[in-house]
């Protein structure tokens, strides 16, 4: 590996001596509020494609936006996918990145400290709408192909791109163009490497083998024509608010412990051998305390909190539609509410098996609350988890990369949250595929005051740049 | 009487060559969108009170427009008291009227067939937010007085007027108000007239002597400092939403029951006496039905659900701040959310004996959860119950007026709904207030496509006009 490294110190402090540009990058990319959730901010999503076209085309990549269509349900023009190749030469591994360049709903209404959708530099910490989550890392490439450049250093691979503008709001359209394209434009591609997720805590740098699937269901409960006045009809009529209280007190305990008969015998048992994989991993309670500005911890070890959240499976309430949700007192009885609750998935829990244990439950739990009222329990999406090999030369060469820029060996995770294009692109492509972050714990993805370290933006661009100097060289055994 | 009666014939027939005057005064009111909640349409709100004051002015009414300072918690000014008088002849009675020129919030997209600030005339209704709740009512009072001028018959009060513009947003200074002018303004009051309320059903007209207090209360569970993805902490921490629909399914039964220790003890025993009033009151069913487009009563019987509605307790659950309620899947722990509920109370019940019961009871299950969250519970705002004797003359004269222009007896009855005004004016003048509503029971107040229908608005003007006259010479015994 010796020939390699002798190319990082140039490289590294070319990266260095860009830091500017590539901040104004990122700036340039949060200042566009590519929003997929929000329909009229479609354009918004269409020009963050265009700029990142742009912005790779003058660096001599070739870049094809593919159109996909409307959105089901809709008549409006999905984002395009933005599928992009540096490098052709033929004596060279393909290496495939994927990235999002869509965003989270963000308003400052919210909570932001600072506009969402402008870059603000502070204490070393990026701050925007999409630091980390995901146009810092889709950023992170397009540094790396211009750090090269600059220092006039080959480009170790070639770098086929895809990186979609849905990932926020379930990748429609994502999986039927892998499908479709797995034996033209991703052919002959090596490995995958999907900069979108984050690093367990705020100090150790880490690689991820797999991650949670996540089944996404509505309950919806209705009975009157209309929201009626509590005041005329409270005491006379069912209300579906009610109904709706008692089947989610039904869904999980306070302490977080599934009520659905099933789900926990579909887990795969544990082992002594897995048990001890957690034992090295670095993370503290204290990371728990700092990402989540509370001590609201279910459990008191590192090693169970992380149990829970890559090996077992979970339940999270995420809310109520159609009840009054504003702030203030209003005295109505909302006449449809629907609940919305997720499921995150391990192995070996199967999509199938689980819809049919919780939609089972769900009505039985109806059946005995005795309403006249109507109930609909349904699946609004889900995703398969994920599980690798991280002994594969892909996540060799990550671990070099770290190693070379953060001088200590990665911590091998598991993810909690779901990234369903993982798995696609594994079972379609037939490749491996791992999960290299950028970002940390607490940089509130999806939260207020989104932030991506600068450090961790920096040695970022270097971690990704020598993964694809050491992916062109490790041996594939 | 018959002295009296003998100017129904040309009183009421002008007030039906008047309608369609009548209608596009409703029409002016409705057009103009003044929801006390929504602080961006304050200046709507005031321009309602300038135009019943120019409409009232012009009839030769004498109108102040009494200012009350600032919303509390903004520095927003509150909309007006319209304080009128119309005649100050020694010899006649004063008579007190109430209403409210304030309406609930409408977006078309809340689902209504129509544009709600704009009076449709459709199939004998008339539609439109405030048609019903409670322009049509104070448009009522004024088109009495262009009635009588146009029938040249005198008016046989004095009619003192008291509409205000905060109604559905906690009458904000009206007490105070009251309070401060009981031996001013309100001086010499014989009676009040409160016309804000509904029939019970759609058929038959009816004189409301009570009504259920309502006390308001939110429940608020906080944990994480800002919402979290909930593939990334959910197992980790404690979720408030899970929290609080635990305390939610235990406020109250899919029945209605009120799980609440303590709220059932203080209700007056039914005896049979009381039952028996229950026997008489035109009400099927089937009036439930129609109003709530939907057979999910929780009685068979309309006695039993008559009872639930006037003179027991009911807790409603009204919804979720702070909680995802958008349409879609957010894969959100959401970090505080506060559940909102109400009690409506009945004799014996007082406010701060049901806080009580409440506050402990809330505290208890919160200690039986062991959360690590936080939780309050706070009372946001109560209204206390009345109850009236429907044998005063006031009652009779309205009796005598629904008889001469329906020709039925009313049904005397009570409402679910709160009107606290109606205490205040009790407690502080001493005098008897009588509730005479206008519209039916299925006029959706509060809800999509409100309607007046275009009887009960005319033939509303002729039941106020020959209350007034009645009122004028009722044996005060």
């Amino acid at each position: 590996m010796a020939d390699v490294e002798a190319s990082f110190n140039p490289l590294f402090s070319t990266i260095e001596s860009l830091s500017s540009d590539f901040i104004s990058r990122l700036s340039k990319a949060v200042s566009i509020p590519s929003v997929s959730a929000d329909l009229t901010l479609r354009s918004k999503v269409v020009e963050m494609a265009h700029f990142i076209k742009s912005e790779l085309t003058a660096l001599g990549a070739e870049i094809e936006l593919r159109e996909l269509g409307k959105q089901e349900g809709t008549d409006v023009d999905l984002p395009p996918i933005v599928l992009g190749r540096y490098g052709k030469d033929p004596s060279k591994r393909n290496i495939l990145v994927y990235g999002h360049y869509d965003v989270q709903p963000a308003l400052v209404e919210d909570g932001w400290d600072t506009e969402p959708f402008k870059l603000i530099e502070k204490d070393g910490k990026l701050i925007g709408r999409g630091s980390t989550d995901d146009k810092g890392p889709v950023m992170g490439w397009i540094n790396s192909i211009q750090a090269h450049q600059k220092a006039g250093i080959e480009f170790p691979v070639n770098l086929v791109m895809c990186f979609e503008g849905m990932e926020e709001y379930g990748s429609d359209g994502l999986d039927d163009l892998i499908r479709a394209e797995k034996d033209k434009f991703f052919k002959g591609v090596d490995a995958t490497c999907i900069c979108d997720n984050y690093w367990l805590g705020t100090s150790h740098p880490v690689l991820t083998y797999g991650i949670r699937g996540c089944s996404y269901y509505s309950i919806t409960v209705s009975g009157p024509s209309a929201d009626l006045h509590s005041g005329i009809f409270g005491g006379m009529v069912s209300e579906p608010l009610i109904d709706l209280s008692h089947i989610l007190s039904k869904l999980v305990s306070p302490q977080g412990k599934i009520l659905v008969p099933g789900v926990m015998d579909m887990v795969v048992p544990l082992t002594p051998e897995e048990e001890k994989l957690y034992d090295d991993i670095k993370y503290s309670m204290e990371d728990l305390y700092s990402a989540t500005g509370s001590k609201t911890n279910l459990f008191d070890t590192e090693k169970e909190s992380l149990m829970a959240r890559w090996r077992y499976p979970t339940l999270s309430l995420h809310g109520i539609e159609g009840a009054f949700s504003a702030p203030g007192a209003k005295t109505v009885i909302p006449a449809k509410v629907s609940g919305k609750f997720s499921i995150r998935t391990v192995p070996n829990i199967t999509p199938r098996e689980l819809d049919e244990c919780v939609i089972k439950y769900v009505n039985k739990v109806w059946e005995e609350l005795g309403s006249k009222n109507r109930m609909e329990i349904k699946l609004l999406h889900d995703g398969m988890w994920w599980l690798s090999s991280p002994k594969h030369w892909n996540f060799e060469a990550a671990k070099n990369a770290t190693k070379a820029v953060w001088n200590v060996d990665p911590d091998m995770t598991r993810e909690g949250g779901s990234i369903p294009v993982t798995l696609t692109f594994e079972e379609e492509l037939k490749k491996n595929v791992l999960l290299l972050p950028m970002g940390r714990g607490d940089d509130g993805a999806h939260s207020i005051n989104e932030k991506l370290d600068l450090i961790n933006y920096i040695n970022g661009v270097k971690t990704l740049s020598a993964y694809l100097h050491y992916a062109a060289v490790q041996p594939m055994a």
